[in-house]
């Protein structure tokens, strides 16, 4: 089959057999993969991940090794697929004790699809446990279904913090995540401001009727901007962003962190401390949360896509991805 | 009257007059302050303060601007003082949206006793609005009631997480703040490991029944410290502590971060976020429990003590307290 693999700090294009399948596992056709920022972190040395990246997709199941007729009957479902693998898919035994406690998320042997020891979307097939899918229902087209894994992250902030009991809430920065985070959040609330640095990205959050603010992303900020929050989600991508989003948030507010990038930035961290405030770090979240609010038309992701490219051209296409004003970037199988 | 000013990253001894009083403020002898690692922080610019620092005293209260018989009852009582001065003892109206909710520690426009346009305890006199006394029982000692402000800061842990629901807790740092934390710790919970670099200050730590390892300080404690704990507080007072804090938090745990220092450091926030952990800022805490504490024999602060000194030699008790080894040093009137 055709995949793409880490390559010196590129996508290399390499043919390899079809995955095999462990016991209670299935095989997935890709049938449309999104670019993440932590597919261009990977690139740079994320997580030193040496494989097929990819996370977030839409496949068909093809094969289940199970003899079980239930099983088998996700062969020909149209699936997206949680990305954490904890210890029961792995057969590990006894389980570890955040798999005993459910946490398979935060499972201490888990693999990650397309991010640790685990070949991920940017292939033709993909191999996961089968409590790792969920069914897409037939309403949802393959363009907003590639969105589930993201806004299941965007959605685990309403999981992890009360959220209705806040009259508004900001978002830091304007990029995927943010865009998405913006739209969950104005699904509960009647008033939710992003503030970002780039007009045009900024634009598309409007027509789903989000208060957006230009910032210059830099330590001027600082002094310029007045506005706070008592609940403020940090999800610039960059090492900068902490500093805003503690200025930002009102003494004892909840500031939520979304942002995953590898380096050490420069923070001080006494506003935290004197504002007494409660940071949340927030990452994988709820599929069905996510299928849900797709379903009842509560958040349409699709405006955020800016191309899409086949499978093939998956180098240019994360590439593309890294352009200044670029957003969603799709591989077509 | 005798008092102290921050002059040139120095205490400079001067005199002044005893200062005057506003409607509903108390005049109090100060009988014994402390000398915090906040106060040297300041000799080096934290918060650019300019007056006369010192936040932890017990002090005997000797006027009271006031016609009511019940407020000038306070005159002769021994008391301890909490710090933050809001909107209604400076005779703001309306009060701001913190004051208004009773939060008045985070009062936009607070004064801050020795710290924030309010002259502190390095003097014979200080004076503080009658809300901010606390009265202390005759069976508490000056030196244990000096103590009051910086444990109930230790006590402020308490107040915000539901500490009896861990089994156990790990304080990082061994100095003054972080012994006391652990001591109130302890008197919620069975088992509490304080890390430290320094041996003699962890001694301390065990006759009070608190666990106690030897770490470096340095990078090679993420390599080396193996253990890692659902509630862990983090009080080195240095900007290395938050990495190896979060190294020791367990998925989906809370860090509790108490240092303020002047300065940013390089910090790796992506754990926080992959671990999914609860950053709690806290600051100044409940004198009400501070004193209970005391009163019941749960913390005995004393073996902290390492010296004390008159408080003419308050710039020579200073520098003493930046040096090696030593934990509280007191200024006596």
């Amino acid at each position: 089959m055709l995949s793409f693999v880490v390559r010196n700090g590129q996508l290399g294009l390499t043919r390899k057999a079809i995955p095999k399948l462990r016991p209670g596992w299935a095989l997935v056709r890709v049938r449309l993969a999104g670019i993440c920022n932590t597919d261009v972190e990977i690139l740079r040395g994320y997580h030193h991940f040496r494989g097929t990246p990819g996370h977030e997709f839409v496949g068909e199941v093809v094969d289940v090794r199970s003899y079980s007729r239930e099983k088998r009957n996700w062969i020909t479902k149209r699936v997206a697929g949680e990305i954490n693998i904890g210890c029961r898919a792995q057969s590990f035994r006894p389980l570890c004790r955040f798999c005993r406690q459910g946490l398979v998320r935060h499972c201490i042997r888990r693999r990650v699809l397309g991010i640790v020891n685990q070949d991920g979307a940017f292939a033709e097939y993909l191999t996961l446990p089968l409590e790792n899918l969920h069914a897409i229902p037939d309403s949802l087209a393959d363009d907003q279904a590639v969105f589930v894994e993201p806004l299941a992250a965007a959605c685990e902030i309403t999981d992890q913090v009360s959220v209705r009991e806040f009259k508004e809430a900001a978002v830091l920065g304007d990029g995927k995540l943010a865009q998405l985070i913006a739209r969950v959040l104005r699904s509960e609330l009647p008033r939710v401001v992003i503030y970002g640095k780039h007009e045009r990205k900024l634009a598309l959050a409007r027509p789903a009727e989000i208060v957006t603010r230009r910032v210059r992303g830099d330590a001027s900020d600082l002094k310029r901007v007045k506005e706070t929050y008592r609940l403020l989600v940090e999800a610039t991508g960059s090492p900068t962003g902490l500093a805003l989003a503690q200025h930002m948030t009102e003494p004892r507010g909840t500031l939520v962190l979304k942002s995953t990038f590898h380096g050490a930035a420069p923070v001080e961290t006494w506003p935290t401390v004197v504002k007494e405030l409660t940071l949340v770090g927030s990452r994988c979240g709820p599929f069905e949360k996510a299928i849900a609010l797709l379903q009842a038309g509560k958040v349409d992701p699709r405006p955020l896509i800016t191309r899409s490219f086949s499978l093939g051209e998956a180098a240019a296409a994360v590439r593309f991805a890294q352009r200044r004003g670029v957003m969603k970037v799709l591989l077509r199988a």
